[in-house]
Protein backbone atom coordinates (compact mmCIF):
# COMPACT_ATOMS: atom_id res chain seq x y z
CA UNK A 1 0.00 0.00 0.00
CA UNK A 2 1.28 3.50 -1.24
CA UNK A 3 2.14 5.55 2.28
CA UNK A 4 0.89 8.34 0.69
CA UNK A 5 -2.44 7.62 0.36
CA UNK A 6 -2.55 7.41 4.09
CA UNK A 7 -1.31 10.72 4.42
CA UNK A 8 -4.22 13.47 5.23
CA UNK A 9 -3.76 16.75 3.56
CA UNK A 10 -3.67 19.96 5.97
CA UNK A 11 -6.70 22.88 5.44
CA UNK A 12 -4.99 26.25 5.61
CA UNK A 13 -6.72 29.15 6.15
CA UNK A 14 -4.80 31.62 4.95
CA UNK A 15 -5.48 35.53 5.08
CA UNK A 16 -5.30 37.62 1.81
CA UNK A 17 -5.65 41.07 3.37
CA UNK A 18 -8.26 43.31 2.46
CA UNK A 19 -7.54 43.83 -1.38
CA UNK A 20 -3.94 45.01 -2.57
CA UNK A 21 -2.55 42.14 -3.31
CA UNK A 22 1.32 43.47 -2.22
CA UNK A 23 -0.52 43.05 1.40
CA UNK A 24 -0.46 39.08 1.38
CA UNK A 25 1.90 38.15 3.79
CA UNK A 26 4.96 35.66 2.40
CA UNK A 27 3.52 32.77 4.54
CA UNK A 28 0.38 33.09 2.59
CA UNK A 29 2.32 33.21 -0.73
CA UNK A 30 4.64 30.13 0.22
CA UNK A 31 1.30 28.24 1.69
CA UNK A 32 -0.64 29.12 -1.35
CA UNK A 33 2.17 27.94 -3.36
CA UNK A 34 2.74 24.65 -1.81
CA UNK A 35 -1.08 23.54 -1.78
CA UNK A 36 -2.36 22.05 -4.81
CA UNK A 37 -5.96 23.93 -4.56
CA UNK A 38 -7.15 26.73 -3.46
CA UNK A 39 -10.61 27.26 -2.02
CA UNK A 40 -12.06 30.67 -3.09
CA UNK A 41 -15.54 32.00 -1.05
CA UNK A 42 -16.45 34.19 -3.48
CA UNK A 43 -15.72 33.35 -7.24
CA UNK A 44 -19.37 32.78 -7.64
CA UNK A 45 -20.26 36.08 -6.75
CA UNK A 46 -19.82 39.44 -8.38
CA UNK A 47 -17.16 40.89 -5.97
CA UNK A 48 -14.42 37.91 -6.95
CA UNK A 49 -12.17 40.01 -4.19
CA UNK A 50 -10.39 36.83 -2.94
CA UNK A 51 -10.09 35.35 -5.88
CA UNK A 52 -8.52 39.23 -7.51
CA UNK A 53 -6.14 38.76 -4.99
CA UNK A 54 -4.71 35.55 -5.35
CA UNK A 55 -5.27 35.06 -9.10
CA UNK A 56 -1.78 35.69 -10.13
CA UNK A 57 -0.91 32.87 -7.77
CA UNK A 58 -3.30 30.15 -9.06
CA UNK A 59 -1.52 28.67 -12.53
CA UNK A 60 -1.88 25.20 -12.55
CA UNK A 61 -3.74 24.43 -9.30
CA UNK A 62 -7.27 23.26 -8.69
CA UNK A 63 -9.52 25.85 -7.49
CA UNK A 64 -12.62 25.07 -5.22
CA UNK A 65 -16.09 27.71 -5.35
CA UNK A 66 -16.83 28.43 -1.88
CA UNK A 67 -19.58 30.64 -1.91
CA UNK A 68 -21.96 31.13 0.31
CA UNK A 69 -25.03 32.84 0.67
CA UNK A 70 -25.38 35.98 2.16
CA UNK A 71 -28.50 34.90 4.17
CA UNK A 72 -29.54 35.57 7.76
CA UNK A 73 -31.14 32.11 7.23
CA UNK A 74 -28.87 30.29 9.89
CA UNK A 75 -30.14 26.68 8.46
CA UNK A 76 -29.29 28.11 5.11
CA UNK A 77 -25.80 29.01 6.11
CA UNK A 78 -24.95 25.69 8.16
CA UNK A 79 -26.21 23.95 4.94
CA UNK A 80 -23.70 25.60 2.95
CA UNK A 81 -20.86 25.14 5.46
CA UNK A 82 -21.56 21.37 5.22
CA UNK A 83 -21.55 21.14 1.61
CA UNK A 84 -18.26 23.20 1.50
CA UNK A 85 -16.29 20.97 4.78
CA UNK A 86 -17.30 18.01 2.16
CA UNK A 87 -15.97 19.20 -0.30
CA UNK A 88 -12.60 20.18 0.95
CA UNK A 89 -12.35 16.70 3.65
CA UNK A 90 -12.48 14.96 -0.26
CA UNK A 91 -9.50 16.66 -1.44
CA UNK A 92 -8.00 15.88 2.30
CA UNK A 93 -8.64 12.16 2.21
CA UNK A 94 -6.91 12.29 -1.34
CA UNK A 95 -3.80 13.41 0.62
CA UNK A 96 -3.66 17.61 -0.90
CA UNK A 97 -3.46 19.87 1.40
CA UNK A 98 -6.06 22.72 0.60
CA UNK A 99 -5.39 26.75 0.95
CA UNK A 100 -8.91 28.67 1.77
CA UNK A 101 -8.27 32.23 1.02
CA UNK A 102 -9.94 34.44 3.19
CA UNK A 103 -10.58 38.34 2.88
CA UNK A 104 -8.58 40.23 5.74
CA UNK A 105 -7.66 38.44 8.51
CA UNK A 106 -8.81 34.62 9.15
CA UNK A 107 -10.01 35.33 12.69
CA UNK A 108 -11.61 38.45 12.45
CA UNK A 109 -15.54 38.19 11.02
CA UNK A 110 -14.56 35.39 8.70
CA UNK A 111 -16.73 32.65 7.13
CA UNK A 112 -13.52 30.51 7.41
CA UNK A 113 -13.72 29.96 10.82
CA UNK A 114 -17.05 28.17 10.24
CA UNK A 115 -15.36 25.98 7.84
CA UNK A 116 -12.84 25.30 9.72
CA UNK A 117 -14.66 24.40 13.37
CA UNK A 118 -16.52 21.71 10.73
CA UNK A 119 -13.51 20.18 9.27
CA UNK A 120 -11.23 20.33 12.55
CA UNK A 121 -14.18 18.55 13.86
CA UNK A 122 -14.07 15.39 11.59
CA UNK A 123 -10.50 15.06 12.80
CA UNK A 124 -7.84 16.68 10.43
CA UNK A 125 -5.47 19.01 10.86
CA UNK A 126 -6.18 22.58 10.62
CA UNK A 127 -3.81 25.90 10.54
CA UNK A 128 -4.52 30.24 10.04
CA UNK A 129 -2.12 32.25 8.10
CA UNK A 130 -2.67 35.53 9.75
CA UNK A 131 -2.75 38.33 7.95
CA UNK A 132 -3.74 42.77 7.48
CA UNK A 133 -7.13 43.61 8.46
CA UNK A 134 -9.35 45.93 6.23
CA UNK A 135 -8.95 48.07 10.03
CA UNK A 136 -5.70 48.64 9.88
CA UNK A 137 -5.03 48.99 5.70
CA UNK A 138 -7.70 51.55 6.27
CA UNK A 139 -5.89 53.39 9.14
CA UNK A 140 -2.68 53.54 7.57
CA UNK A 141 -4.95 55.02 4.00
CA UNK A 142 -6.55 57.25 6.19
CA UNK A 143 -2.87 58.56 8.53
CA UNK A 144 -5.21 57.72 11.58
CA UNK A 145 -3.68 55.83 14.71
CA UNK A 146 -6.30 53.25 15.57
CA UNK A 147 -4.78 53.57 19.30
CA UNK A 148 -1.78 54.42 21.45
CA UNK A 149 -1.22 54.79 24.82
CA UNK A 150 -3.72 53.22 27.03
CA UNK A 151 -6.52 54.02 24.65
CA UNK A 152 -8.87 51.09 24.09
CA UNK A 153 -10.07 50.11 20.21
CA UNK A 154 -13.63 48.39 20.00
CA UNK A 155 -14.14 46.57 16.79
CA UNK A 156 -17.63 45.75 15.58
CA UNK A 157 -19.31 44.95 12.29
CA UNK A 158 -21.62 47.97 11.04
CA UNK A 159 -24.62 46.15 11.87
CA UNK A 160 -24.45 46.30 15.76
CA UNK A 161 -23.94 50.15 15.17
CA UNK A 162 -27.28 50.80 17.05
CA UNK A 163 -25.67 48.63 19.96
CA UNK A 164 -23.41 49.70 23.05
CA UNK A 165 -21.71 52.26 22.74
CA UNK A 166 -18.06 53.55 23.75
CA UNK A 167 -17.28 57.35 23.72
CA UNK A 168 -13.78 57.08 25.18
CA UNK A 169 -12.60 53.97 22.48
CA UNK A 170 -11.14 54.38 19.51
CA UNK A 171 -14.15 52.34 17.37
CA UNK A 172 -14.29 50.45 13.75
CA UNK A 173 -17.71 49.35 12.06
CA UNK A 174 -16.79 47.00 9.36
CA UNK A 175 -18.80 45.78 6.13
CA UNK A 176 -21.37 48.74 7.16
CA UNK A 177 -22.56 48.18 3.34
CA UNK A 178 -26.13 48.85 3.64
CA UNK A 179 -25.70 50.55 6.64
CA UNK A 180 -24.17 53.02 6.96
CA UNK A 181 -26.98 55.58 6.12
CA UNK A 182 -28.03 54.42 9.50
CA UNK A 183 -24.66 54.56 10.94
CA UNK A 184 -23.92 57.89 9.62
CA UNK A 185 -27.15 59.65 11.84
CA UNK A 186 -26.53 57.86 14.74
CA UNK A 187 -23.07 59.53 14.81
CA UNK A 188 -24.24 62.84 13.78
CA UNK A 189 -26.80 62.37 16.92
CA UNK A 190 -24.43 61.80 18.98
CA UNK A 191 -22.57 65.07 17.53
CA UNK A 192 -19.50 62.42 16.71
CA UNK A 193 -19.52 62.92 13.09
CA UNK A 194 -16.63 65.10 12.94
CA UNK A 195 -14.42 62.63 14.33
CA UNK A 196 -15.60 59.64 11.70
CA UNK A 197 -13.94 58.85 8.26
CA UNK A 198 -14.54 55.88 6.21
CA UNK A 199 -12.63 53.88 3.51
CA UNK A 200 -14.35 52.23 0.70
CA UNK A 201 -12.53 48.42 -1.58
CA UNK A 202 -9.74 49.80 0.50
CA UNK A 203 -6.95 48.33 -1.47
CA UNK A 204 -8.76 47.68 -4.78
CA UNK A 205 -9.04 49.27 -8.04
CA UNK A 206 -12.37 51.07 -6.78
CA UNK A 207 -10.82 52.42 -4.00
CA UNK A 208 -12.29 55.69 -2.31
CA UNK A 209 -11.00 57.54 0.82
CA UNK A 210 -12.95 59.88 3.14
CA UNK A 211 -11.24 61.68 5.95
CA UNK A 212 -14.69 63.05 6.60
CA UNK A 213 -17.37 60.45 6.34
CA UNK A 214 -19.64 63.10 6.16
CA UNK A 215 -18.85 64.29 2.83
CA UNK A 216 -18.80 60.39 1.38
CA UNK A 217 -21.52 60.66 -0.86
CA UNK A 218 -23.95 57.89 -0.30
CA UNK A 219 -27.14 58.25 -2.43
CA UNK A 220 -25.18 55.51 -5.19
CA UNK A 221 -25.15 53.18 -2.39
CA UNK A 222 -22.20 51.93 -0.98
CA UNK A 223 -19.80 49.38 -0.79
CA UNK A 224 -20.04 46.46 1.35
CA UNK A 225 -16.23 46.50 2.01
CA UNK A 226 -16.35 49.79 3.90
CA UNK A 227 -14.70 50.49 7.12
CA UNK A 228 -15.66 53.67 9.40
CA UNK A 229 -12.92 54.48 12.06
CA UNK A 230 -14.74 57.10 14.74
CA UNK A 231 -11.38 58.60 16.93
CA UNK A 232 -11.76 62.14 18.47
CA UNK A 233 -9.99 64.33 16.40
CA UNK A 234 -7.26 65.86 19.10
CA UNK A 235 -6.11 62.41 19.37
CA UNK A 236 -5.16 61.54 16.09
CA UNK B 1 22.08 72.84 -9.00
CA UNK B 2 21.16 69.47 -8.95
CA UNK B 3 17.37 68.75 -8.89
CA UNK B 4 17.72 65.59 -6.49
CA UNK B 5 19.35 67.67 -4.04
CA UNK B 6 15.78 69.55 -3.86
CA UNK B 7 13.73 66.25 -3.51
CA UNK B 8 13.13 65.28 -0.10
CA UNK B 9 12.33 62.07 1.11
CA UNK B 10 9.41 59.80 2.58
CA UNK B 11 9.19 58.67 5.83
CA UNK B 12 7.50 55.05 5.70
CA UNK B 13 6.33 53.46 8.84
CA UNK B 14 6.77 49.88 8.32
CA UNK B 15 4.31 47.43 10.09
CA UNK B 16 6.61 44.55 10.31
CA UNK B 17 4.18 42.18 12.21
CA UNK B 18 4.74 40.46 15.78
CA UNK B 19 7.83 38.42 15.07
CA UNK B 20 7.86 35.94 12.49
CA UNK B 21 9.78 37.41 9.58
CA UNK B 22 7.38 35.56 7.20
CA UNK B 23 4.56 37.75 8.25
CA UNK B 24 6.10 40.29 6.94
CA UNK B 25 3.80 41.47 3.72
CA UNK B 26 5.40 41.72 0.14
CA UNK B 27 4.71 45.78 0.27
CA UNK B 28 6.98 46.14 3.32
CA UNK B 29 9.85 43.95 1.98
CA UNK B 30 9.94 45.97 -1.44
CA UNK B 31 9.07 49.21 1.07
CA UNK B 32 12.29 48.66 3.24
CA UNK B 33 13.88 47.36 -0.28
CA UNK B 34 13.71 50.76 -1.88
CA UNK B 35 14.78 52.48 1.32
CA UNK B 36 18.14 53.17 1.77
CA UNK B 37 18.11 54.02 5.15
CA UNK B 38 16.34 51.88 7.68
CA UNK B 39 15.26 53.04 11.57
CA UNK B 40 14.45 50.48 14.20
CA UNK B 41 13.06 51.28 17.30
CA UNK B 42 14.70 48.70 19.74
CA UNK B 43 18.08 48.06 18.32
CA UNK B 44 19.93 49.18 21.40
CA UNK B 45 17.64 47.39 23.92
CA UNK B 46 17.94 43.74 24.95
CA UNK B 47 15.30 42.78 22.68
CA UNK B 48 16.28 44.01 19.32
CA UNK B 49 12.68 42.66 17.72
CA UNK B 50 12.12 44.39 15.19
CA UNK B 51 15.78 44.54 14.23
CA UNK B 52 15.31 40.43 14.38
CA UNK B 53 12.36 40.36 11.83
CA UNK B 54 13.99 42.67 9.13
CA UNK B 55 17.81 41.67 9.79
CA UNK B 56 18.25 40.04 6.45
CA UNK B 57 16.87 42.97 4.62
CA UNK B 58 19.11 45.31 5.70
CA UNK B 59 22.75 44.68 3.81
CA UNK B 60 24.08 47.45 2.39
CA UNK B 61 21.85 49.84 4.32
CA UNK B 62 22.17 52.87 7.07
CA UNK B 63 20.37 51.79 10.04
CA UNK B 64 19.14 54.24 12.68
CA UNK B 65 18.94 53.52 16.52
CA UNK B 66 15.77 54.70 17.47
CA UNK B 67 15.30 52.95 20.58
CA UNK B 68 13.21 55.84 22.93
CA UNK B 69 12.94 55.21 26.48
CA UNK B 70 10.09 52.96 28.35
CA UNK B 71 9.06 55.78 30.32
CA UNK B 72 5.77 56.78 31.79
CA UNK B 73 7.75 60.41 32.17
CA UNK B 74 5.83 62.11 29.13
CA UNK B 75 8.40 64.82 28.75
CA UNK B 76 11.28 62.80 28.75
CA UNK B 77 8.94 60.60 26.07
CA UNK B 78 8.52 63.58 24.07
CA UNK B 79 12.12 64.92 24.24
CA UNK B 80 13.07 61.17 22.85
CA UNK B 81 10.84 60.90 20.08
CA UNK B 82 12.14 65.10 19.16
CA UNK B 83 15.38 63.87 18.56
CA UNK B 84 14.17 60.83 16.65
CA UNK B 85 12.22 63.67 14.50
CA UNK B 86 15.42 65.23 14.18
CA UNK B 87 17.52 62.51 12.83
CA UNK B 88 14.79 61.21 10.37
CA UNK B 89 14.25 64.93 9.35
CA UNK B 90 18.15 65.20 8.33
CA UNK B 91 18.25 62.03 6.04
CA UNK B 92 14.78 63.08 4.80
CA UNK B 93 16.40 66.61 3.74
CA UNK B 94 19.59 64.51 1.79
CA UNK B 95 16.63 63.27 -0.49
CA UNK B 96 16.87 59.94 1.18
CA UNK B 97 13.34 58.06 2.48
CA UNK B 98 13.41 56.37 5.86
CA UNK B 99 11.73 53.20 6.02
CA UNK B 100 10.92 53.11 9.84
CA UNK B 101 10.46 49.50 11.14
CA UNK B 102 7.52 49.08 13.80
CA UNK B 103 6.49 45.90 15.40
CA UNK B 104 2.91 44.42 14.62
CA UNK B 105 1.19 47.08 12.97
CA UNK B 106 1.98 50.65 12.57
CA UNK B 107 -1.67 52.07 13.92
CA UNK B 108 -1.87 49.31 17.11
CA UNK B 109 -0.12 50.95 20.14
CA UNK B 110 3.12 51.65 18.24
CA UNK B 111 5.48 54.84 18.90
CA UNK B 112 5.96 55.36 14.80
CA UNK B 113 2.23 57.52 15.36
CA UNK B 114 4.38 59.90 17.41
CA UNK B 115 6.94 59.86 15.47
CA UNK B 116 4.58 60.52 12.07
CA UNK B 117 3.02 63.29 13.92
CA UNK B 118 6.20 65.24 14.45
CA UNK B 119 7.65 64.33 11.15
CA UNK B 120 4.52 65.05 9.17
CA UNK B 121 4.20 68.01 10.98
CA UNK B 122 7.22 69.76 9.61
CA UNK B 123 5.74 69.67 6.21
CA UNK B 124 7.48 66.03 5.15
CA UNK B 125 5.41 63.28 3.12
CA UNK B 126 4.62 60.31 5.20
CA UNK B 127 3.14 57.04 4.66
CA UNK B 128 2.32 53.35 6.80
CA UNK B 129 2.38 50.26 5.31
CA UNK B 130 -0.16 48.14 7.41
CA UNK B 131 0.59 44.46 9.01
CA UNK B 132 0.21 41.98 10.94
CA UNK B 133 -1.49 42.77 14.50
CA UNK B 134 0.53 40.30 17.46
CA UNK B 135 -3.42 39.95 18.45
CA UNK B 136 -4.25 38.30 15.04
CA UNK B 137 -0.93 36.11 14.78
CA UNK B 138 -1.91 35.14 18.77
CA UNK B 139 -5.90 34.08 17.54
CA UNK B 140 -3.81 32.23 14.31
CA UNK B 141 -1.74 30.10 16.82
CA UNK B 142 -4.15 29.46 19.90
CA UNK B 143 -6.94 28.36 16.82
CA UNK B 144 -9.68 31.12 17.73
CA UNK B 145 -11.84 32.97 15.82
CA UNK B 146 -11.95 36.75 17.49
CA UNK B 147 -14.79 37.28 16.04
CA UNK B 148 -18.10 36.13 14.19
CA UNK B 149 -21.68 37.44 13.32
CA UNK B 150 -22.22 40.46 15.03
CA UNK B 151 -19.65 39.61 17.90
CA UNK B 152 -17.73 43.13 18.91
CA UNK B 153 -13.89 42.73 19.65
CA UNK B 154 -11.92 44.92 22.33
CA UNK B 155 -8.95 45.80 22.10
CA UNK B 156 -6.86 47.21 25.38
CA UNK B 157 -3.23 47.27 26.75
CA UNK B 158 -2.78 45.11 29.86
CA UNK B 159 -1.85 47.92 31.87
CA UNK B 160 -6.16 49.10 31.51
CA UNK B 161 -7.08 46.10 32.45
CA UNK B 162 -8.44 47.25 35.52
CA UNK B 163 -10.87 49.37 33.46
CA UNK B 164 -13.44 48.98 31.36
CA UNK B 165 -15.45 45.59 31.57
CA UNK B 166 -17.31 44.12 28.21
CA UNK B 167 -18.46 40.97 29.05
CA UNK B 168 -20.14 40.39 25.75
CA UNK B 169 -17.49 41.15 23.57
CA UNK B 170 -14.16 39.38 22.80
CA UNK B 171 -11.56 40.93 24.51
CA UNK B 172 -7.06 41.49 23.81
CA UNK B 173 -5.06 42.03 26.39
CA UNK B 174 -2.00 43.30 24.51
CA UNK B 175 1.80 43.82 26.10
CA UNK B 176 0.43 42.67 29.72
CA UNK B 177 4.31 42.22 30.62
CA UNK B 178 4.21 42.73 34.92
CA UNK B 179 0.66 42.84 34.35
CA UNK B 180 -0.21 39.33 34.12
CA UNK B 181 -0.54 38.15 37.59
CA UNK B 182 -3.26 41.16 38.13
CA UNK B 183 -5.12 40.67 35.22
CA UNK B 184 -5.39 37.00 35.93
CA UNK B 185 -6.60 37.80 39.14
CA UNK B 186 -9.70 40.36 37.82
CA UNK B 187 -10.41 37.51 35.05
CA UNK B 188 -10.40 34.77 38.31
CA UNK B 189 -12.79 37.39 40.16
CA UNK B 190 -14.81 37.32 37.23
CA UNK B 191 -15.50 34.01 36.71
CA UNK B 192 -13.58 34.34 32.91
CA UNK B 193 -10.15 32.79 33.55
CA UNK B 194 -11.42 29.61 31.60
CA UNK B 195 -12.48 31.56 28.83
CA UNK B 196 -9.04 33.12 28.59
CA UNK B 197 -5.40 31.91 26.60
CA UNK B 198 -2.07 33.47 25.94
CA UNK B 199 0.81 33.66 23.59
CA UNK B 200 4.26 35.12 24.82
CA UNK B 201 6.27 35.99 22.09
CA UNK B 202 4.45 35.10 19.30
CA UNK B 203 6.34 33.96 16.34
CA UNK B 204 9.74 34.58 17.94
CA UNK B 205 11.81 31.45 19.22
CA UNK B 206 10.61 32.25 22.38
CA UNK B 207 7.41 31.76 21.47
CA UNK B 208 5.10 29.88 24.30
CA UNK B 209 1.30 29.18 23.45
CA UNK B 210 -1.09 28.40 26.42
CA UNK B 211 -4.87 27.84 25.52
CA UNK B 212 -5.51 27.83 29.35
CA UNK B 213 -3.91 30.90 30.24
CA UNK B 214 -4.62 29.58 34.05
CA UNK B 215 -1.97 26.83 33.39
CA UNK B 216 0.96 29.44 31.95
CA UNK B 217 3.62 29.81 34.70
CA UNK B 218 4.01 33.62 35.47
CA UNK B 219 6.62 32.92 38.65
CA UNK B 220 9.79 33.75 36.56
CA UNK B 221 8.20 37.15 35.15
CA UNK B 222 6.42 36.54 31.78
CA UNK B 223 7.51 38.45 28.39
CA UNK B 224 6.21 41.76 27.67
CA UNK B 225 4.95 40.53 24.33
CA UNK B 226 1.82 38.47 25.81
CA UNK B 227 -1.15 38.56 24.24
CA UNK B 228 -3.84 37.13 26.92
CA UNK B 229 -7.49 36.53 24.57
CA UNK B 230 -10.49 36.20 26.59
CA UNK B 231 -13.58 34.63 24.40
CA UNK B 232 -16.35 32.17 25.60
CA UNK B 233 -15.13 28.61 25.36
CA UNK B 234 -18.76 28.01 24.15
CA UNK B 235 -18.29 30.47 21.18
CA UNK B 236 -14.54 30.20 19.78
Amino acid sequence: MDPSACAKGVLYGVSVGPGDPELLTLKAVRVIGECPVVAVPDIGSGRQTAYSIVRSLLEGKRVIDCSTPMSRDRARAAESYDRIADDICAVLDAGESVAYATLGDASVYSTFSYIRDRVAGRGYATEVVPGVTSFCASAAKLGVSLCDGAERLVVEPGTAAGGGFSPDATRVYLKSGSRLEKLRADLAERGELDDASMVSDCGLPTEAVFPRFAEADLSQGASYFSTVIVKRRGRR
